[in-house]
């Protein structure tokens, strides 16, 4: 897919969450600095911020785990801790704005508490 | 490529080095506790140890990291500095059994430098 803008066009205002997909996208993600900015950003602003798989690799770019509850895919669990992340192998995990879960079998728990955060509002 | 054997029937008495290649590999050999655990028994008996690219997730994993000087792949640079290495942008790095790079590019000063620790004999 090709995105129709860059993340220096975008208004983090004029959205209400960040969902951030798995596969090797975020290894690539991470080094965008307009990302990890819009990030840090969003999570600054309180929006919702759901990343599933390897996309917890953004948020810790962004600086956004440390002392959260939160979860990954396997390989990036060690990632997580050493950000200061806490590590909890479960579906899916909700921490203030921050939604996670671990591979595509938790795509149901992933959506549900995502939709949820986001049904009440903003956190 | 199949391998010959799994990491628990590597008796690491037996070999001079460990070479971690990068890719996408890594991200799965770092689930791997055999492998995890060879590299740290490696490591512990100082043999040498060489990883490129995304290799140093596997070095991440493994807990040599601490201390270190260390480059690696771009993307995976928070996360070497977050496993408490010292990230250097340089074409290799040594520090003493550990030979780490970045890049295919770097692959000349990699293989020479590696070369240069097995001829000068294990650390």
């Amino acid at each position: 897919m090709k995105s129709d803008f860059s993340p220096q066009d975008v208004n983090i205002e004029n959205y209400e969450a960040i969902i951030i997909p798995g596969g090797r996208a975020p290894d690539r993600m991470r080094t965008n600095n307009g990302l990890v900015n819009l990030t840090k950003e969003a999570f600054q602003k309180g929006k919702v911020i759901a990343a599933i798989c390897h996309g917890p690799q953004l948020l810790i770019e962004a600086g956004v785990v440390k002392g959260k509850k939160a979860t990954c895919y396997v390989s990036v669990s060690t990632d997580l801790r050493n950000a200061g992340g806490i590590y909890l192998n479960k579906s899916v995990v909700v921490d203030g704005n921050l939604v996670t879960s671990r591979f595509p079998a938790d795509l149901p728990d992933f959506c549900g508490e995502t939709l949820r955060l986001l049904e009440k509002g903003n956190v």
